[in-house]
């Protein structure tokens, strides 16, 4: 039998040149987004004041099934993709597990995490129009790193509003994105109205990712020449990150390797939407079966603990409405350091795969989720996100189960982005000082209490 | 003709089975290390008591060409191995420049920098020795952090010395030693006598690489079943990262690509010995002619402006002597952010060849090498760490001289690692607040009056 090598990697020709888009094949379509204040469906038009139009375009479209990726694009991938499908061959020694373990490895690139994927094609698809710069948000700091990187190499301003909170604690992430030229303003700030409102309701606060959204649309659409790019969550974010599955596939395919189980973590979903795409696609169409594994952090349970209704994807309610797994757009998750599972909504993609019984989902503690990042650590040498790390906790597990029940079972996840930036949280680990933070029901009672009546 | 890809991977198979020893193909042998008592060269068996058995006999042997890399070590390079080969379109267009630009990737790996591929052999060798552990000393905080991950991987205990500026300014890089499980004491400390004995005459001192390096030894001869190890200068150490130059060399041969230029950054020259072993191999032999370029820093400049001579390895004189360029083991460079190439000496090699006119040095101011840093960060996407970044400078003027001649000259350049961990310094760069102290021909002699009467 053929050796798997540690890493397989694709040749530049091998690399996908087209997008899949899911929706293509899903029965049940996700839900369209709706004007908040006429509960009707976004027209293409409404849509074109905040986004780019061809990105409006493949929001919208639910049919085509592949888009090719401009050469502009491809080229740029070509710097840092494809990304190493990685054989976790440590990893499985130090378990003791017949599984095979697998991992998709997208921190190889100075954002560090898969964020490039999607921001490259917003910014070209900015660029292409003519427009001067976008506007986004960021929490954790990865969207926004790999927002500033995608558009010094397009020549675009590009202004993030970065969660207060993160914005003090993590300056590196700030400097990273100074680096590559773009303006960081903390968020909530006085520089939008949104922001001045919220401020004088909650002087002291220390925003919230739905905050950071409001103030960047308000700045894209007051501004000449500028729209609004989002790093997680839509439809078009999910089809540019299918690069991550097809890739994957591809990579399996070379070797005749079939996963029985794919994990990925999820905030907004846009990893998880990308690594799964097109198995998912053969599950849909009827093909293959796999165990499609969702996994979030137990302090922000959206897919299992949440509501699928219409929900606000912001704050401060100036976005369109999307039907989703919400926790209540007030919803303000505990201090957990994976600041990019924070989000209190989840794609509707995903959301609508999920209710229809096509994926499941875990939540983890996150003491259990940096007790298995220190071990992978140690073993396979990355040092990975806490985000990540949610998928190498219920990975381990699943290999754990196989040592029980001496099943090889094969299982790939998604090693989205390296830790850098989070040190800060490995220390309280290391120290005993990290909590695990779970919401009462109570509590979220009063999220789903808020929830726009619709539907 | 063949398209060059952006980046050239080497198979699993094609990765180089054996390091190369430069010194066999010398006809100067760089000179033995003496006894700082007797002036003798060291014994292997006085060796012993400080380094490995295997370390010590790689150290002294000037003869042997190649050294199988045992399979264990091969396993482990596999994680992070082979390393990219790029070729730098972006950076090119950017410059308008005819020339050819490649450069070698090393910061793959959550070291962030090539001196895994040295630390993994030395904890190695010190695993099949059957001892407890090993000590070190960091100064920017890469070798530490790359020994962490290599002791982990063994299950060795790993004490590192932490040159204390670093400890306190870089927490996070001493937080992903902890992860790895590494002990890391701020140096100079109370631990040891020779820490105890600085800290008496220089009270209030932030530390440096050579009183370090004397604790890190004393701790190391004082324990049971400890040996010291070290992540530069020594032959042992341009041995192992000898795997960087012959990837870059079957990588290249691989399209038939000949360099002209080949430049690397130096600071003790672990970097710059392994990029060039092959190429200075031919060189030697007279096969090929290349111009092979070391680039340090203005603020440390122990190639341009030092004296070939017999000095002390460390602050402390409890190491033995090696006959390099050096500053004069007193040497304290300013401020400059390039944590590793601050070191007082440089590799006994390549002060030979440099010596025997084989390669030539320049240096560079550090705001010129942050400026460089930046554009190369904006273009090629990679933030690249300081040290690495003096690579980057002399590697664009290189390729500016080549747009004036119209020259298609191609230059490949050593880039050894990320700059994660360096945002301090570009957040200094962006504020105007980086200066460029270059010491003083006064300054300078005060360290060669003190050099050992040896010769």
């Amino acid at each position: 039998m053929q050796k798997i090598p540690y890493k397989i990697y694709l040749d530049e020709q091998e690399m996908p040149k087209a997008w899949y888009n899911l929706r293509a094949d899903m029965k049940n379509k996700p839900a369209p987004l709706l004007n908040p204040e006429t509960c009707q469906p976004m027209k293409a038009e409404e849509l074109e004041g905040v986004f780019c139009k061809e990105l409006v375009q493949q929001e919208l479209d639910n049919d085509t099934k592949f888009f090719p990726i401009p050469e502009e694009i491809l080229d740029f991938y070509k710097m840092y993709r494809p990304s190493p499908l990685v054989r976790a061959y440590c990893l499985e020694k130090k378990l003791g597990t017949p599984a095979k373990i697998y991992y998709k490895f997208e921190g190889n690139n100075t954002s560090g995490s898969h964020k490039l994927n999607s921001s490259i094609a917003q910014a070209y698809y900015a660029k292409k129009q003519g427009l001067k710069g976008v506007t986004t948000e960021t929490g954790a700091g990865q969207w926004g790193t790999a927002l500033s990187m995608a558009c010094s190499y397009f020549d675009l301003d590009c202004k993030v509003y970065m969660v207060k909170v993160s914005y003090e604690q993590k300056p590196f992430r700030r400097e990273v994105m100074r680096t590559y030229g773009a303006t960081v303003t903390p968020s909530p700030s006085d520089t939008t109205n949104v922001g001045r409102q919220i401020l004088k309701e909650h002087p002291g606060t220390t925003g919230s990712l739905g905050c950071a959204i409001s103030e960047a649309v308000e700045a894209a659409v007051s501004s000449d020449g500028y729209r609004y790019v989002l790093g997680s969550v839509l439809n078009q974010v999910l089809l540019h990150q299918s690069v991550i599955g097809l890739e994957t596939k591809a990579a399996l395919d070379k070797y005749n390797i079939t996963p029985d189980i794919i994990i990925g973590c999820a905030g907004g979903g846009s990893n998880l939407g990308g690594l799964i795409a097109p198995f998912m696609g053969e599950k849909l169409r009827g093909e293959k079966d796999y165990r499609i594994i969702a996994v979030e952090p137990a302090s922000c349970p959206s897919l299992t603990r949440g509501k699928f209704a219409y929900d606000f994807c912001d704050t401060g309610k100036v976005c369109p409405l999307a039907k989703m797994y919400t926790l209540g757009c007030d919803f303000i998750p505990s201090a957990n350091h994976a600041g990019g599972l924070r989000y209190h909504g989840m794609s509707s993609i995903l959301s609508q795969l999920y209710d229809d019984g096509y994926m499941e989902a875990i939540s983890v503690e996150q003491t259990k989720v940096f007790e298995a990042a220190e071990m992978f650590a140690r073993v396979e040498g990355i040092l990975p996100a806490p985000e990540s790390s949610h998928a190498i906790r219920a990975a381990i597990d699943e290999a754990l189960k196989c040592k029980e029940t001496g099943e090889e079972k094969t299982i790939v996840f998604g090693l989205t982005g390296t830790g850098y930036f989070d040190m800060v949280a490995y220390e309280k680990y290391h120290d005993g000082k990290m909590d695990d933070y779970i919401p009462t029901d109570e509590e979220l009672e009063k999220g789903f209490e808020k929830l726009p009546k619709i539907d």
